[in-house]
């Protein structure tokens, strides 16, 4: 079989880096071409950008010529990983120009045609894209890296049990705020109690991910969330502490948990190259799930969750862990479009 | 006016040295003895100690001879920064031979006729002091350092409003832990979702604290409370968001922004050494409060707001600062003892 | 005595901020005008900067409506936090116009007419001064962060034996670096082998600083010298290891520690009001200096030494602290200014 | 092929559980028995360990119960992560009954008939294993890490030029302590600029490890070497400075830099399963290497080299990063097994 050809754009910030990363001996996708600003393009990749990725940036990847992000492009799946700044008329306009395009921005997670997706969670909603009409091309969004975690999480057990109120404390790794980002004064031995946007963010999206797909539009969840945001100094991995009252009464912790650890989504029945034996996995010791030590579990696509527990105020509470950059970034968003490839949707994009 | 001469009970730990950083220089207060584990006892302090506060050690305290934990102590008033593997027995023994002890240690917080104090919240609690009956002392505890911020903080909207339902989550510093205390393995750019007993005291302390003393033992407050308390990387200061409900609705952010900047407690009426000029500030910026930044506000008497708005399932969301080692410990425990004196409550303990 | 008003330049940065915290309650300098680049200028000084030290801002400085660094400000005693960007041609156009620069740039720092000046190593070479000739103002300079200590440390050492050979390697603080200065994805468990600029500033600024005014110009030391520069997830407090070979051998280690103890400078004898009791001191432990315990040791101004012992390589090897944005530049600064007004310097710019 | 069976003692511990993890689907060594303090033993491995590392512990491995470190044990191999207080007795005691005990423990590294190995450097001292008289087993050593990232990059230009000195100064990371290890309140955001013993090893194991091996016993190297060592807030990997003066000279950079990148030991030409591709990468990038990003290449086993430039006190100075626990400790003694285990040595231990 021949290898997808994929471009990466924005590639030499640090979603674009780990793009890079995660899509190494890829079995599916190559990638054949990256984009970057003005400023990048026209040099080698491996002069234009600052890798900060832990694995040597490979010799190939090194010598590609980095272009500028416009169509004209020869790869017809497209990772965006642009700045949110220039995000939404880019896609747009690739989308318009027949691109199949998935983006890690949060410019068009909120267009009423584009699906929002966590692969194990909301697959369905892709139907969405029969809706959309950019012209020939497409736009799937990746949710925002904090919302992922908890979504996937509460996922067996809205199923079960129905999410009414879902609050969530984030405490968030740095590397959520790119490359520069958060400066080392904010953060060494220190948190910051705030991250623009984000609350937000984490408010609504869950609403969308877990609403209802009706065959013209998705019919947003219900569910009352209250998220607070906090940066702390951690490099990889988001962890959040989460209380969730249901619908329906649960018997007991065991029985969440079950929940938990059998959760399967599309992605591991199909059997994706990218999916995680298990997208969420429970911890039984009293102090997990903890960022630097279990962020990595399945390749960084399992979700942690650990210390559930009953809560005076709400149902249950319990702790949930990330990894920001892969499942909450680029590693989702590669998933994505494995589901595509293998749901026979990405094929019409690729002419 | 001749000092009033104290001990300090586990001097050598962090807890102790910060008695001895806060005590030197008080116009009340004057070191006169330290007492320690049979390890230490005998040694001069400057060769027991491994001291690893910001400041000098005093030349003067350096030369003190480290004594035992044992009645003897000249001294009448005692600091007691005792581990709770023995601080229980220790301190009553004490109490029992007619010292005045106010503890650090969470022993005898629950002692019903044994006062829990912070001195802005509910100094009339020292009027249980009456039903004590130790024989000619007296025990005084200190909450815990995670809970003083979070009670101050709701202090003057429990009083306009009355507190209903209190979600807190924390973000700990380390040197609550102690020393050694927290391993570097555990919290060097990682998270800990768990202290092991930590939640249990803060669903439960400020229900004492908040409660009322009927002239013959305290009823506790009706407070649902849930928390969910985290080791973060960060020296001192612990961060808190908290979540609350009222009984009475504020009519909005402002009320209670103001409730917070204008209280002022009996510390500040008495004028006391060791009071801040405001026990609660509030700051606008959108940032704060931040540990490292914020926690030394009110030579880290001062407990630190921010970020008060709006919540989805409370009435209101807020973050809280408070330093852990001062106005968490140490400093808290002092400000008992100068209410105590200014009330003229220790006097008949000092004979 | 009225006081002496001082115009900051680059009043907004990290250094300009320093400066503020450190003037407040002067006995001698108010700080009357605050200059910030076109971005911050018009603005009240309050609403123009990201306050980031860990004391609040003081509500009258709050007001100060931040002027441009232009001539035409009222004060003719200006401290210089320039970015070394602009810093050049500013400082000479404000000595041309009469001002009294002192200035934290490294701009002007070779200039063969401009001191390069610690106070208590080489207060001497004001007298070169005489030798400016920028038309009626002058430029005074502040070594880099990281000579400052190595130089203070090894300056007693140098009188009496003649230092031969140093060599540094450096772990600096991140303040260093400025606001938002080094991304916390590079630094947050990381170190830095490499500080651009730096090694080069360390290898040449001590030949200046410990050289000889014969009059008409400074003649360098021959000191042969070796830096290397590294940047570690420290908030304040440059540590750095030294090693040093000597002209003529000490005794033994005490007597360079009696050396280091009994140092005192030109500000202990004029008692100037920012100088620390003892520039220099040295801690007998085994694990000292420590910047996060020792670096405010003096207020900051205090450079610490540890650790003296034979090598064998060198002669002797040691660890030195100092704090870089205090005495490594705003504390260092105004203790110039200090001197030159103590020794009768400053009037003639004032007018 | 039947896999050897190998024991692990002190397997609770850090290095213990690094063993672990790096002998995880080990095509020539299989974990057959885990050994520790009788704290431990009698319980399943998962009961008994508080396992920090990344990867999750292995389902199989976590039913094994632990023994105590007592012969007895069937493996006839054993990797020792014993705690010096107890490994030196301990080792001898299992290398007269027989076994062939490859250990971590600095216990026996200086016994005249003991080797030191790193497999890249000095494989041939695995000749004086015919000088060892245990009665039947042998005790192989390995350095202490922070020597080995030194030695092994030093080692080409030796070879080449003639190391007469060495220069090092470390920042070391916190696993190197072991766990619990260094005390979170002494490290985060700190430098300790002392590790007791770290220095005295570092300036006399260089010197055996370099020797020559005459038939009869091991001529230390003569190298002057003096040590600094300092403990940083990095998880992984020790980055340390060096400067090195040759008795004859390179004519340039370039000539050690290619020295560096050719680099390749008997591991490499054995193809040994867990020899890194190159034991040595230089790295060309201004600010490399650094511990975070780089201490990962060669899975841990490659030493990383940057910086290589001139000195004004040596001939030249670079900087040196190695995985401390695994190319310094676990991963350095498996591939002294696996070297042993191909060229016939190990064969005869294991009856």
């Amino acid at each position: 079989m021949e290898k997808i050809k994929v471009g990466i754009l924005g590639a030499t910030g640090s979603v674009g880096q780990k793009f890079i990363e995660l899509l190494s001996g890829h079995p599916w996708f190559e990638i054949y071409e990256l984009a970057a600003s003005a400023k990048s393009a026209g040099k080698k990749y491996g002069d234009a950008v600052n890798w900060i990725m832990n694995s040597p940036l490979d010799e190939k990847i090194k010598n590609i010529t980095v272009k500028v992000c416009e169509p004209g492009l020869e790869s017809r799946l497209l990772f965006s990983a642009l700045d949110s700044k220039v995000a939404g008329e880019l896609e747009t306009y690739f989308a318009q120009e027949g691109y199949c395009v998935i983006s890690n921005a949060r410019n068009h997670r909120f267009d009423p045609d584009v699906p929002l997706i966590i692969p194990e969670v909301n697959s369905e909603h892709l139907e969405l894209l029969e809706k959309q009409n950019f012209g020939g091309g497409c736009i799937v969004t990746n949710p925002n890296c904090s919302t992922i975690g908890a979504v996937t999480a509460i996922k067996p057990m809205d199923d079960l049990f129905g999410v009414e109120e879902l609050n969530v404390v984030t405490m968030q790794a740095v590397s959520g705020g790119g490359y520069p980002g958060v400066p080392s004064l904010d953060i060494v031995g220190n948190i910051l109690p705030f991250i623009p946007g984000e609350e937000e963010k984490m408010e609504t999206e869950p609403l969308k991910i877990l609403g209802d797909f009706n065959g013209e539009k998705i019919i947003d969840a219900k569910i009352k969330i209250s998220a607070q945001c906090n940066r702390v100094p951690v490099i990889d991995g988001h962890t959040e502490t989460a209380q969730v009252k249901f619908k329906k009464k649960p018997r007991g912790v065991n029985e969440l948990i079950d929940a938990i650890n059998n959760f399967r989504g599309e992605p591991q029945k199909l059997n994706l190259p990218g999916a995680p034996e298990r997208p969420l996995i429970y911890l039984d010791q009293p102090n997990a799930p903890q960022p630097r030590i279990h962020s990595g579990y399945g390749n960084g696509m399992s979700v942690v969750v650990g210390r559930l527990r009953e809560c005076g105020l709400f149902d249950y509470k319990f702790v949930v862990l990330s990894h920001n950059t892969v499942r909450g970034a680029a590693g989702n968003t590669i998933l994505i479009a494995e589901l595509m490839k293998e749901k026979g949707i990405l094929a019409k994009y690729l002419k």
